[in-house]
């Protein structure tokens, strides 16, 4: 057995291009090489021509030591998601540019599975948020995000307005297109873009970003990742989880958000620094002049 | 005794106007009816011409079990950092508008301290920043600051260079004006006007705010409290402590900025709400319109 | 016959509450007082129950020498964009608060009328947006705006792409929620929620204002009212006018937007200043102070 | 004789490097080369051992027919106010990465030169401010500017008080680290950073961007250039001019900005483009994707 305890390992991807499946055939080759069970998570089962060997997620979710992640940091959120309830460590391999999460450059990928498995990989928590519906009383709906849950005008052309309330203490009425509610790890996504405040993943708190707000003063505000958000809908509104999925509500219902009980874990390779992945995400690193 | 347990307060204020020695002698009698120890803080011991009675910082330090601050939030800043190190707990009385922190009206003041002795007060922990500049080895200088420590250009006409890193990483070279590192206190005076984002004072980060920056891509940054932030200069510049005193650091200097062992403690009065606060001075209760 | 030559007068105002109707009938009295001819646009002639004394718009754009529209900013947006091609200067009363446009209490109203018939009111110029879809070298939609042209994601959960040229020279390729295109009237409308810039009115610019942009540094552009802005579309989009209507265009479509031949003129009564508005409706007047 | 009907060129840089000078060098051959009078301004003329036979300013402007500068904006900045009066066309070279105005690369110089002499070069004027201090009734002070004047509390440590004024009209008091004015040219420098709009050169506007401001509401705001802007200090501050030299003014001056009689006249090669130069210096070339 490896150094790091792993004899499971879950393989999750987005199909699609030939270039992915080479990807994963050979990652298949080198997991089975070093001796470890591999669950192939269905939708790349079905790119690699193997669906009748495809690993359900209560299986995955059971067994797996660890889920290796091929695609971007949209590939890695869908997995996260789904192995949240069990906390499956993930390590994120990007097919294309480098990700905010998907740190691993696939030319590096096979080298990099071997010190993973010789243990130097480094566990990094990340907060979720649980995020419900309610309607008359009843959670119509609920799910979790590792980015960020937004409320927004959906095809209303118009704004809307929104009651928020923070561990139940009125906050304010918020007329705008939306409001995204953001991770740490969600406040370099979308908030970010809707000049929200990056919060590095140890700060345990929450960003509430308002969209295109009406009031002029309505800053972004950080709260405690330990309040819980209620945001009640004086119109119908679409409510995001992560831009992968939406729920239409309605006018009356509640948006409660609060951090989940459970975190996702990312496994960094050694040499793995945040600030560093910040810098070249956002272009610090060639030090921008525009004089 | 009363039900809070005080037995000697401390009076600090803003001296000048007539109106602020009107109110300090009105609560100077009510205090000494209620049979308190008073402890005149020497600025305002000479604006009620009393000089000889004045009491030292230390003797406050010592033995004052409050202090009560009259002026606005500025006043409640100086004395805030001059009593940290024994954190007394603070009470802001505000001569004027309403201030983030002098949360008391002066017309409310008397039956406010009757309520603040039969202990129904709140305290509310607010982290102090511990700053110091670093010379060839030695620190040159060193501070406290509640609500910010900020390096600029000072005179220079020109942007700064400095050299940020956290924990010892390298987060990037700052190209700006200068920057703002603010406590969550701080995030709702000058780092807000510099677009840095509201930290509700639960939050325990710390807010990198840079000045004008060149880099398109720099936004405000939160970090870990637990995390020591140090920015190298690049050139000279002017390092300033909550807006009221600053010390001339030269490019070569490294300023250190961390959390302070210290907090200090502010008294709010039943019914205080520090969302309620935020909506009165960033004239959210009006839910501001527009259109 | 007043100095002012006004012998017809259009009323245009937004149904609904006995306020308005009581509004509309005195000013009606007052305008017939004064022996005018009155031309009742449809919607409010069935407030007033003389549906059968409507006017029509053809009728109202060929004899109004002046509108007079009831409401708010959203009320005379409508109204103008009806009349634009005939360009019949419009007055606004604002029927609550103030509005950008409507600068004329209720309460003054027949006072403003006088003076207004006396040759007083001096005339402010506005430029107006025409906006045309193309596709397949067709125009599929065309309108005009007097705030703006805004092409969103719609109900689209994710962000869209769009080419953008400036008289035929390519600009960028946007990725973001979408893009505002808007008037000097429309920057102190939904653009500035969206960061953009006030422009004055007397500026012959139109600000490209993008929405929450992927792209950190895609700050906004004002470009010169002789420029055409070509926008397509790489993904379906919704197009919005003045936020009052929408028209869903496709991938692969073209939104054309250049400076109408026309113009909005309305009317201000002595005393108006662009810049006291501003003041009003950004409180800048209370001189807002926030230590 | 050359088709741009070229005579006389004038030669301005930033001396220094060797790398300038040998720069300069195969300039000056090439210029003599092709049968021009050379006249080469005082600090280069310096720089290459020639200095009596360093031409004077007003020699240049009397007898040049076009300036070439070799340096980075600044320098052209520079050069460009020393011109102006004469509105002698500039070319600007670059020494090391693209600049916004100096828009050749070194290494394709001579090239360059051939043909702007063959008269491919075309025109592109831009607005300069005029920029006065007034002081008891009297001009204390008076420059031009090509970027921006810019109003800041210069080594004072707190936010300075600006009545501002256009054409008369009081328009607000501003409440700030200082006030930036700024020209079209000037949008895409120091106004950027501190959240200013873009503005083309064709649009005949001027930015007031606050820096900082206390009221979170002082958005900018673009006048039209046939405005007088006033800026009344209530605080000692200093003027600023194209970032290169500055004013000490004092509490109770008027800052009087307004657009200048003369326009620089900047000559770009074949194939230059306003938007191409913005996307290069904002990287908006690359399509930053941040996913």
């Amino acid at each position: 057995m490896n150094p790091a305890g792993i004899r499971s390992v879950a393989l999750f991807g987005k199909s699609g291009s030939a270039e992915v499946v080479e990807s994963l055939v050979s990652l298949l080759e080198h997991l089975h090489g070093r001796g470890l069970d591999v669950l192939v998570e269905g939708e790349i089962a079905a790119a690699l021509g193997m669906v009748a060997d495809a690993a359900s997620i209560e299986s995955i979710c059971a067994n797996a030591d660890v889920a290796i992640v091929l695609g971007g940091d949209g590939t890695l959120l869908n997995a996260a998601r789904r192995l949240a309830a069990h906390e499956v460590p993930l390590v994120g391999i990007n097919q294309g540019r480098l990700g905010f999460m998907t740190d691993i450059a696939r030319a590096d990928m096979l080298a990099a599975i071997d010190r993973l498995l010789a243990g130097e990989f480094a566990a990094d928590r990340r907060m979720l948020l649980d995020a419900r519906v309610w309607r008359g009383g009843e959670c119509a709906f609920s799910t979790l995000a590792l980015n960020d849950v937004v409320v927004n005008k959906g095809d209303l052309g118009r704004m809307i307005e929104i009651e928020v309330r923070v561990d139940g203490d009125f906050l304010y009425v918020l007329r705008a297109d939306g409001m995204i509610v953001a991770t740490p790890t969600g406040s370099t996504a979308y908030a970010l873009s809707a000049n929200g405040p990056i919060l590095q993943p140890a700060v345990p708190g929450i960003a509430l970003v308002p969209l295109c707000p009406h009031g002029l003063t309505h800053r972004p505000i950080t709260i405690s990742d330990a309040c819980r958000i209620e945001m009640t809908l004086v119109h119908d509104a679409r409510v995001h989880f992560d831009g992968q999925g939406h729920y239409d509500a309605r006018a009356g219902d509640t948006v409660r958000v609060a951090r989940s009980a459970h975190d996702v874990i990312l496994l960094h390779p050694p040499g793995y620094s945040y600030f560093a992945m910040l810098r070249e995400k956002l272009h610090w690193s060639a030090t921008p002049r525009r004089t």
